[in-house]
């Protein structure tokens, strides 16, 4: 399938509603790049930050990375293979066929809280919402829990939803089933604002039992994803996703959750971030409150009863968090994190240099550094990590 | 009716089955200090710290108070009216015919514990248990909650008594139903130690669905009161008999209890005391968990799940519980916490300054204290009192 240039320039126009101003190149290239790199990829947000997406594309197309750095020259033979022009044209053309549109940073309603995650903030992102600017979501709080949630945990989450719309604040959450759908009916049968962000994507709505669900919320609310349409929802992704979610929200709650979920990794990434984390108590029978107890107990997480408890966490947004205990509760789990920790000094490094150091992807020290971080084994100052 | 000294000698021997040693004089002005004051009575602990409980029985029977201090005056017209040597002979003859032992606060098997009450520290202690000395109290945990509780509460209850139980603990509580009764049987149930704390007189069981329960308790355990025989459970001694509970105990865990019950006033003496305080966490929708979900949120209480939390928390006892908040997130609720709040000052003051300035007696002043010292509008320091 080959696409013209001119086509190329309209299928731009058409994902860009409001970008009269827009140089097609520069919202080409951004596009390209969510299709080039898996999410909170910090080498590609670092480079992409210092030449700007057209000349790092133009880099990555020369095959001539701007740095020495092994890590860069990695990044570039694992985005190499996904160099391909038809797929960048068919990712827009898909776009502009579901009426999907493409926001960048420099927006005026790009996210201001996905700032707070740098390097490893998304480089555009896929949208699907109403026409018009994308509603402020400044105040909202991000309401994730377990997929297999009981009555009690859909009972609390509903009640919460409704008192957050009420109390004017949007719902966010990752579109899935259990707990995250449930905040999402609810937000919307309040006639509240919901953002859903997707780990794949927009042509490619997950679960299937939610696609009804994700339209209603494109048409009254946002779906977001930093994947490009015909991407996979993979596991991986949907970790990363969880950033997302943190970083728009002022506060995230977990409201239920097993010991080891998902919602316990969007917890740590709220954590990570300084925002607000609040944990819904439940029954030390349940093996969905098993999650949010030890979020609480280990954690710093505040026990959260209701909307007004949500609403009180989400109220400062200078309120961080400070995570308890200094030292990791558990060992790290996985071969990642120790490489990370072994190569963390007293003195800060930047995630690259930690990446180079420990051997590793950028994403993956990145991600080893969150779950140490939320143990208390790493912390990032001005200089980047460190050991506490 | 009248009692001879010598009677009454063989009464003092009967309730002190190991006191060979004993002055006769001492043990007698001891026990009827138990009748003469209420529970937690700074003054008269300051008066029998001073002069011993001999001589200070004596200057009340001469009314030659030893300070010129008008709430030691105000103590003496309190106390006058119950100077009555019936009443103390018949004290210890319906102890002596309970089986009824009395502990004075020399003796190698008085609760150590009890030591960081201070002069709010009871007197003497009225015992039931199997004879021989007093089971060590020094290792045990205290199970406190709602009498309201519910299937819940129980089952966490019983579980939690069993566990700590096999780890070696006591389980000290109050007697009552509810939460208390729960907890005492299934300590008894798997042959542990248990500690009842009753607020009346040991030949007023109380309450009356207990009767058999405590008889099982003095015969497998230890019943305890600081009332003598005789006095009946007031509402105001319950409040000052959970001082007792929270101070025999490493850590104090309230299971269940509304948003303001006698279970949080435990929980308050045990905070007063640097004691660790554990709170099991509920359904957002049980009245019985509000409480134990405000001590979380806004006291400083450990979230505990089992009896591996609750061991956890009792195992070190130099861990104090640091209470969070400098301010009362409630106004005080009675006149006396208003006005001892109106008399704290910057400068530290005695409870006795205090309660001068305020026209209360010590019992209130110090009870006022110990509540706006959990609400963070005062701090006890070397000096005495002030405001944070």
């Amino acid at each position: 399938m080959s696409t013209t240039t001119t086509a190329l320039e309209d299928l731009v126009r058409a994902v860009r509603p409001g970008g009269a101003d827009d140089d097609p190149a520069a919202v080409l290239a951004a596009g390209a790049w969510t299709a080039l790199v898996e999410p909170g990829d910090g080498v590609a947000g670092a480079l992409v930050a210092t030449l700007g997406a057209v000349d790092a594309l133009d880099a990555l197309r020369r095959n001539a990375p701007p740095s020495p750095n092994p890590e860069v020259r990695r990044a570039f033979e694992r985005w190499a293979p996904r160099v391909d022009d038809g797929a960048f044209a068919r990712a827009f053309r898909n776009a502009a066929q579901l009426g999907a549109r493409l926001l960048l940073p420099g927006d005026p309603d790009w996210p201001g809280g996905l700032a707070d995650l740098g390097l490893h903030a998304p480089l555009a992102l896929w949208a699907l919402a109403p026409s018009g600017p994308l509603p402020a979501l400044g105040r909202s709080v991000a309401l994730v829990g377990a997929r297999s949630s009981t009555a009690y945990g859909d009972r609390v989450t509903t009640d919460a939803a409704c008192g957050l719309v009420d109390r004017g604040f949007g719902v966010v959450s990752g579109g899935a089933i259990g707990i995250d759908g449930v905040a999402h009916r609810a937000a919307l049968a309040s006639g509240g604002l919901t953002v859903a962000v997707l780990a794949g994507g927009l042509d490619r709505l997950y679960p299937a039992q939610h696609v009804e669900l994700l339209h209603r919320i494109a048409r009254q609310g946002v779906v977001l994803s930093e994947m490009p349409c015909g991407a996979r929802p993979m596991a991986e992704r949907f970790l990363k996703r969880n950033r997302i979610i943190a970083a728009l929200s002022r506060a995230t709650v977990v409201v239920e959750a097993g010991a080891r979920s998902g919602a316990t990794n969007t917890a740590g990434h709220a954590a990570q971030l300084g925002r607000p984390l609040g944990a819904v108590p439940g029954s030390v029978y349940s093996a969905t409150s098993a999650g949010t107890h030890v979020l609480v107990r280990d954690y710093g997480a505040v026990l959260v009863r209701d909307a007004a408890d949500m609403a009180e966490l989400a109220r400062d947004p200078d309120e961080a968090v400070m995570l308890d205990g200094l030292e990791a509760l558990e060992a790290p789990q996985d071969l990642h994190e120790r490489r990370v920790l072994e190569v963390l000094a007293k003195r800060p490094r930047t995630v690259l240099d930690l990446a180079a150091r420990a051997g590793l992807s950028v994403a993956d020290t990145g991600a080893a550094l969150g779950m140490l971080s939320l143990g208390g084994s790493a912390v990032e100052g001005p200089g980047g990590w460190s050991r506490p």
